[in-house]
């Protein structure tokens, strides 16, 4: 654990993933904790759990860390902002714009809150799934309102900090738009393609590669919170699926007359455009998608064989920069896809053989 | 390699990543293969790398399989039936209905001819991608048509079983309406997805996590391929289409109206369909998906940790269900995600903490 740049007491309102998480980060790192929940089981559970201690009169908190659903997010961080007069508070919900746009038609003074937003999660939530680790290296957006002060700003930053994450400041409707993007329109999306597969065949659906489960892993997430996080980013969530929808359209046309002059075209310009559109994201350590190497190796599904490759992998001295199990249906071998970085792909695939290890090719 | 079923010599026409790959196979596994290619250089790289030999007169291939691009398939199929008159002939296309249907409008008389699709493949193309085991333990359809006689259906049985392949036996138009849901269609949305990060901030896009890069991954795909394969499946790629059509369409209007009676509810609908979706999706090893448990375990990012805690789960004696590293943007950490038997969560964590490994938590 860092060293802790926060100091004084810590409270939590809201004993889900995300407080219980960072309850448990910050108790563990020595800090008073404080953590309650509207429902006193989920409090309780958290607190066993080694979240934080249960509140006491004369609570005196530096920072107030508001973790409860998006819908009621706002009446909390104005209940906290007058109910503890010293205090920063903040917010961890997933949608930032209408939160502040609540706070202010409510004439809440907002020099003490800045909101923000972890970018990590699980696909389970609850106490019971909290982890100390959960923000350890991701972004977490600090969104300062023209109001917030700097000791404000300074503090989630350093609750940031102090949590392994990596903060990073941006305009509260930017972080709305942003997330519109990469997060809220890919889940709607998955969603969708998910929900055909109902309408499917189960021995179509058998005939599925690695491509439909990747579409489509994160059509599994909670539906009841979803609808709250779209619901407040409705504007930015149907600005972006309204232009999907006009390429879908053309998409479909190109389709309906596939034969018609121009109609190839349009289904190769989506084609490119999309190939364009992955080179957009960021790879591993925040870099660009470098254009590794892949090497496949052959593997007996059993206890210990990975390990040895691996092992033997180390022992050759290359780093992997991605790995991945290939899930392989009816079969007990697995196929092991191997990440490097160009210049070493000959080098570890001549040592490997030499190892014994079968190899693509 | 299995022992060969198939005897005498195969023919390959077209030496592309899936020709140059039967080759490679077939011929380590000791038959007599013979590879050609409209482009002479393409064959002459296919046989320099082992693929199988150039033509020559008087050659009387008992199987020929035919892998070239869609829109010639049938073309080529036609005229090998017609050149070698006692041949069973297969070919490898995505789509299975049209060919056939050219064929048939042709006259072609079809009783060698039984079409196949490995549901294998990589983002690269070309002869020098070839993988002797690209098609291992694969799904590969085969779709006999009315007239396919018994040896034909036998022949290209043994072909996909030589290949270490799960042969399926699947109508071509069945086969065609299964690739539309369970690939043409993700494909295209997942292009269209990709595609909206162009219009996106840099600074926005950066801000991208698991999700976004999951659900854009075949973005990536080559777009001349898919041209074809799309254009060619137009009528069953644009049926499932338009329904996501018509559900997106009745999404952007609920957050469209976000407020009106009933909008909240279509959104936890669509959300709740995708839950039941990913549900039918058949996991590992051909089973339905089971609820693993996951367990997250902090590595340093050099070489030789993950084979390290590899190798103590392999001491441990627990079979991983699968293993993910998850990319840390700015970091120099990984995260480690190992999916269990949930009957084994306790064990593992435990033993791997008495190891002194940083575990969730």
């Amino acid at each position: 654990m860092n060293p802790v740049r926060l100091t004084g007491t810590v409270r939590i309102v809201g004993a889900g993933l995300v407080g219980a998480s960072i309850g448990l980060a910050l108790s563990k790192a020595g800090l008073d904790v404080v953590i309650e929940d509207a429902s006193p089981a989920n409090a309780r559970l958290a607190i066993d759990y080694g979240a934080g201690r249960a509140p006491a009169n004369g609570d005196l908190p530096s920072v107030i860390v508001v973790c409860v659903p998006p819908d009621i997010t706002a009446e909390v961080v104005a209940r906290e902002l007058r109910d503890f007069e010293h205090a920063i508070v903040t917010d961890v919900a997933s949608i930032k714009g209408q939160i502040l746009e609540t706070l202010k038609s409510q004439g809440v003074s907002l020099e003490r809150y800045v909101g923000s937003h972890p970018m990590a999660g699980r696909e389970r939530g609850g106490a019971l799934s909290a982890r100390a680790d959960l923000f350890y290296s991701r972004p977490w957006v600090i969104a300062p309102n023209a109001e917030s002060n700097l000791t404000a700003r300074s503090a989630v930053e350093m609750l940031a900090l102090d949590l392994g994450a990596t903060p990073v400041v941006v305009d509260p409707f930017d972080h709305d738009r942003a997330v519109a993007v990469v997060s809220h329109v890919p889940q709607i999306i998955s969603t969708l393609l998910a929900a055909r597969l109902n309408d499917a065949d189960a021995a179509d659906v058998a005939l599925a590669g690695q491509g439909l489960r990747d579409t489509t892993r994160i059509a599994a997430s909670d539906p009841k919170l979803w609808v709250q996080i779209l619901g407040a980013n409705s504007n930015e969530v149907s600005k972006v699926l309204k232009d999907f929808s006009a390429d879908l359209t053309s998409v479909i046309g190109a389709l309906e007359n596939v034969d018609a002059a121009g109609s190839l075209a349009t289904l190769g310009d989506a084609l490119s455009r999309g190939n364009r559109g992955v080179e957009q994201i960021p790879g591993k350590h925040g870099s660009r998608n470098k254009h590794y190497e892949q090497i496949t190796v052959m593997i007996d599904d059993k206890p210990g064989q990975l390990a040895k490759l691996l092992t033997e992998i180390g022992e050759i001295g290359i780093n992997l920069e991605d790995l991945s199990l290939e899930h392989s249906p009816g079969a007990q071998i697995g196929l092991v896809e191997l990440s490097v970085l160009p210049s070493l792909e000959t080098k570890l695939v001549a040592a490997l053989q030499e190892r014994g290890w079968r190899i693509a090719g």
